[in-house]
């Protein structure tokens, strides 16, 4: 409690970020108010515009600016006709994998994983539009590049029934060590599915 | 480059917070569009009203919620009357001291230090406002509750000028090992201290 409410009130509203608790957030509301109220105010602007507009792509369901329109992704002519489709998770798994220029086919964003313990079944998931996809245009290869973990895999193998029943290729991206990776730092986990899927040189 | 200028915009602005970098700005705009749009906008609001509407009190110079009323602590007939005035440097140090509940008397907010490499003088900080209380009231003491370091020992050295010239008390908080403090890992500055400002028992 100090001698503002709305002082109280901005602390308590700055923890609903991740990372931030009670004590990050009194540094962060002294500083704005002490010496960046503009700043800080342009940041309210831009959290209100951002959360507001931001909205998924009908095609791909990746972030866009304006809710109906194509993100720009899907709008590049290059990205639109190409065969290969990438599944990913998550906008921020678009990002990374755009930031390796390793890929140039086009993307699907679940918005999830499949883990009924949450309550997260195929009808949460984009998956009614992708199977759509799958139907309608002749992809010749789905890279499934969700998450290694128990809803990632789950997720991969229901894909990867969906593309089965579709008659197009379906591929996992690989799990293993990670590159400049020494053995004797890997966890157990990961060394078993690097011996598992060993390639012949 | 995401693909959304929104989203980038918004990663931009969160930076302008103590502690947030790319990386933490990227996680938090992902966690603030993919699950908590609403606390979002909430919390947007809050920043906005906070920004806008806090000001400084006209006598203390604390936080108050509304421009030319008294703060809350100002506000307290027990603390109006008080003959003590513990002198800060920030709002966020009136806070640090009411959590002690150890002072029930009167604040004054600088709202700074003296850092002449800085171009802060006394004309920047609250000082003529600081000597027409001395000069009104009666108080007894002033203590100087300002920080250990070289910008705060010139501080409470000037304040200490002005209140004798004002023939009003001066002290200034001790300093030396925190409690729960151990010798050996305390550092020579401090112990130096500790050793100079020694008591008798």
């Amino acid at each position: 409690m100090s001698s503002s409410r709305l002082f109280d009130d901005l602390v308590a509203k700055l923890q609903v970020m991740p990372g931030i608790g009670p004590v990050s957030a009194t540094r962060i509301a002294y500083q704005l108010l002490d010496r960046k109220r503009d700043q800080g105010l342009k940041m309210a602007e831009s959290i209100t515009a951002a959360l507001s507009h931001i909205s998924r792509c009908p095609s791909c369901g990746n972030y866009t600016d304006e809710e109906g329109q194509e993100c720009v992704l899907c709008a590049s002519p290059l990205r639109r006709h190409s065969k290969l489709l990438c599944v990913v998770e998550y906008p921020a798994d678009v990002e990374a994998i755009e930031k390796t220029q390793a890929f140039t086919g086009r993307y699907f964003v679940l918005h999830g994983r499949l883990s009924p313990i949450d309550g997260v079944g195929p009808a949460e998931l984009n998956f009614p539009k992708l199977e759509q996809l799958m139907q309608d245009d002749e992809l010749e290869e789905v890279i499934l590049a969700v998450s290694q973990t128990v809803e990632g895999d789950a997720t991969a193998q229901y894909l990867g029934l969906l593309c089965r029943k579709y008659r197009v290729k379906a591929t996992r991206i690989a799990s293993g060590m990670p590159i400049g990776g020494e053995l004797e730092h890997i966890d157990s986990h990961t060394l078993i599915s690097s011996l598992a899927y060993r390639r012949e040189l």
